[in-house]
């Protein structure tokens, strides 16, 4: 059962980030997704690895292609942690707008028009 | 500025995502943290650097105390990024409720009534 430590975990890699999205789009060989990373086949094997392990990746049977294939459900884990503390960022952005909107400057109307020679 | 790296790192760690919970009903400092979660002090600073770094506390300036407060919004950031694949994991658990509907057992009505003595 892959846990919020190993899912967070899994995730605070930008690559490893980048080759979700890329098998969002459908699944891909480890040569596949060598190729516009731009990295060596063992270094994408190594995050395959690190992303099966958290359970965000399922690879196939295929024994010579084993596509790699996104596997949302501890994604869906990880968004409900953090949906639990919603209120507080909304809470925060809209103290952020109060304090924008009390701090905008009233010059602007005031300004000079640019002349064009 | 925070990236998605850190504040995924941050919080993959049970404490560490404990200690949030904890400061979303209210500031507290380290000393305070540190008695409900039977830490040592140190433990808990370490724990706190890393959530600052992350930039997801903000510490007070109380010389004394330092109260921890909770800074939301790199939770936003990650629950952005982590809506991007609510579409895969809404597919993929009506996939599985499918295939749950499908092997479900339809011996149950025939299932004798359990006779109470």
């Amino acid at each position: 059962m892959p846990s919020l430590d190993t899912t967070f975990a899994a995730l605070a890699d930008p690559t490893r980030r980048a080759i979700l999205a890329r098998l969002a789009a459908g699944e891909a060989s480890v040569n596949e997704l060598a190729d516009p990373f731009s990295m060596s086949q063992p270094a994408i094997s190594k995050h395959l690895k690190v992303l099966e392990r958290a359970g965000l990746i399922s690879r196939g049977r295929d024994a010579q292609r084993r596509p790699a294939r996104l596997e949302a459900a501890p994604l869906a884990d990880a968004n409900a942690w953090l949906e639990t503390y919603r209120e507080y960022w909304t809470e925060s952005f809209e103290a952020l707008d109060r304090l924008l909107a009390r701090t905008k400057p009233t010059t602007t109307s005031r300004r000079r028009p640019i002349r064009r020679s």
